[in-house]
C-alpha cells in the first residue's frame, strides 16, 4: 500500500512537471533572454494579472505597431516605393508620353536617384499614376498580383516574408493576452491592408496608416469606391497621435516603433496614466539585417535614441536582442 | 438489468432534449415571427453553414449599423444636437457675448426654431463653440457627464436607454455568429465612442461617424489631442461607403439602416458578389415610439422605400415586427 502510494505520488509529481514544461513553451522563442524581453513580459504579466495595481482590462488593453522597419524591413528603401516603380514600368505600355516626362522617364530608364531628386512633387505624381484614380478593387488586386512575383533585391524573397519572427511571435503573445494589434504606420493603409491579415494576423480594420481620399460613384449601375489624387492623412511623427485618435478611439498602453516618424506615437503612449511601454528596434544587424540609424535616408532614428532613456522607452537591440530576424522560408 | 438500461436510456433522451431546448432558445425574443426576422435567421444561417454556397469565412463577416434611428432613437431631434445645445447654455457664463450673437442667443432663449432658421451656418458655430477648440479628452468627459443627467423630453430616460432591445439582441446574434459589428453613421465619431462600448458592445475602433480635424501638441510637456473647428468626413450618404472603405477596409456582407442617408451603405453593401443582406428599418410605430417616414426633417425615408424590393432590401416594420422597443428601465 505505502509502495503503491509513492508511486502515485511520483506519477503526479510527474505530471505536474510536464505540466509545467507545457505551461512555460516559450511564447518569444526567438528573442535572446536580454532586458527588452524582460521589459516585455514584466510588462504583460503585471497588466494582466486582475490583482496587479496596475491591471488594464482587456477593452483597454490597445498595442500599435509601426510597420516599415518594425513588422517588415524598409531597406534599401520603403516596399511600396518598389511598388510604385514597378507599377510605373508595368504600366508603361499604356503611356507613351511618360518616356520624355519626368520622373516617369527616369523610373523606366531605371534612374532611381533621379527618381529620388525630383523630391516631393516627383514622388506624388508617381503616387497620383500608381495609387489613385481606380476603384479600391482594382488597386487591391495590382498590390496582390505584385507581392506574389516580386521579390526583394538583396534576399530574393517576397516582400512579405520580409518580416521579423521575433515581432511575429510579439503579436501573438499580446493577442493570447487580450490585447487588440494595430498597424499604425506612415506606410499606405490600402496598400497594408492588402497583406496585414494573412501576415500579421492583423484585419484590414485594424491597419490605420497614410491615405488619400476616395469618392463613392455609381458606374452604369456598379457602385465603386474611386481612389483620389489628394492626399487624406499622412499618419507619421504629428500624424500618428492624430490617425490613432481618429481611427482607433483610444489612447494605446503599448507601443512599438523603430523611428523618429514613431516618436510622437510613443510619447502620447507613455504619457497617459497607468502601466505603458514604449518601444523602439535599434537597427543593428549589418550581418543578417542592415545596420543604420542617425544618419540614414530611411527609418532614421536620432532623437528616439537621445531620449529613450529619459522617457522610459525600451530600446530593442536586433543584434543582440533576437536570435533570429526573418522566419524560415516556407 | 433490462430496466437498469432503459433508465438509462430514458435519462439520456432527457438529457438531449434539455441540450436542445437550451440552444434553441431565441436569440431575437423580441422580434415577431415576421418575415424580416426570418430573413436574418436565413441570412446568418446560410453564411455559416461550412457546408453552405454562401459560406462568409469569419473574417469577412462585417456587419454595419446606422446609429441615429437605427440603434437608438432619433426624435424629437437628433440627441447630439440636443447635446450641443445642452453645452452652449452650460458654457454661456463664461460667454456673455452669446447673450446678443446668433445663434447663440436663440439657444439660451429656448427659440430651436430660430436656431435651426439659422441653417448650416448657424450649425456650424454652435459645433464649433460645443464640439472644438478643447482636448479629446475634455470633450469625452463632457459628454460622459452629459449622458448621466440628460434625460430625454418624452420619456425622461437617459438618452442611451432610448436604444432599441430587438437591435440589441441583433447585435449579439450576429457577434455570437462570428460578425464583427460596426457602427457607420451621420452622427460624430468621438460623440458616440462614449458610450458605445457599454451600450452596445462596439468598442472604439469598431464605431465611424462623422469627424472634425484634430492636431497633436504638447502643452508645457503635456501631450494632448486637439480638435479642431473643421470638418473632416461627413459620414452620411455617399460619405458611408467613404467612410467604410477608409475605416473599416472591406466590404460589409450585412447593413442595417433606417434612412435614405443610409442607401448608399446598402447599395455599396448589397452590391457585392456573395451572400449580402441590407435592412431598413420603418418608423411605424406612433404608440410606442414615432411614425415617420417620407415627409421626416429627420431620418427621411423616401427613396430607401421606393427602391428597397428591386433592391432585395428588407424592410423592417417596427410596429408590426417588434414585441418590444425600448430595454425595460434599469
Amino acid at each position: 500500500m505505502y509502495i503503491r502510494y509513492k508511486l502515485r505520488l511520483l506519477l503526479a509529481a510527474g505530471l505536474l512537471l510536464l505540466t509545467s514544461a507545457f505551461s512555460v513553451a516559450d511564447p518569444l522563442s526567438s528573442w535572446n533572454d536580454s532586458d527588452s524581453k524582460k521589459a516585455i513580459i514584466r510588462f504583460v504579466e503585471k497588466v494582466t494579472r486582475k490583482d496587479s495595481p496596475d491591471f488594464i482590462p482587456e477593452s483597454q488593453r490597445i498595442a500599435t505597431f509601426d510597420n516599415d522597419g518594425t513588422l517588415w524591413a524598409e531597406q534599401p528603401v520603403y516596399f511600396q516605393l518598389i511598388y510604385a516603380l514597378d507599377q510605373v514600368k508595368k504600366m508603361a505600355p499604356k503611356h507613351p508620353e511618360w518616356k520624355t516626362q519626368e520622373p516617369f522617364a527616369s523610373v523606366l530608364r531605371g534612374d532611381t536617384q533621379k527618381v529620388m531628386a525630383s523630391g516631393k512633387e516627383g514622388l506624388m505624381k508617381i503616387l497620383a499614376a500608381t495609387h489613385a484614380n481606380m476603384t479600391a478593387e482594382e488597386f487591391h488586386a495590382n498590390v496582390s498580383d505584385w507581392l506574389k512575383t516580386a521579390r526583394h533585391p538583396k534576399t530574393n524573397r517576397p516582400y512579405n516574408e520580409m518580416i521579423y519572427q521575433p515581432m511575429l511571435e510579439l503579436l501573438d503573445y499580446l493577442r493570447a493576452n487580450g490585447f487588440k494589434t494595430f498597424i499604425v504606420s506612415g506606410g499606405g493603409v490600402d496598400f497594408m491592408r492588402v497583406f496585414a491579415e494573412q501576415t500579421y494576423g492583423i484585419p484590414p480594420d485594424q491597419v490605420v496608416g497614410s491615405s488619400i481620399k476616395a469618392k463613392y460613384e455609381v458606374r452604369d449601375g456598379t457602385p465603386a469606391i474611386i481612389k483620389l489624387p489628394e492626399i487624406n492623412l499622412i499618419d507619421d511623427k504629428e500624424g500618428k497621435p492624430v490617425g490613432i485618435h481618429q481611427y482607433i478611439g483610444q489612447r494605446p498602453s503599448f507601443a512599438f516603433g523603430n523611428s523618429d516618424g514613431d516618436y510622437q506615437m510613443l510619447e502620447w503612449t507613455t504619457a497617459g496614466t497607468g502601466a505603458r511601454l514604449g518601444l523602439l528596434l535599434h537597427h543593428t544587424d549589418a550581418k543578417r539585417e542592415w545596420a543604420y540609424d542617425r544618419d540614414s535616408h530611411i527609418g532614421q532614428l536620432s532623437k528616439g535614441l537621445d531620449d529613450a532613456a529619459k522617457k522610459g522607452w525600451t530600446v530593442v537591440d536586433m543584434k543582440n536582442d533576437w536570435k533570429v530576424v526573418f522566419p524560415s522560408p516556407r
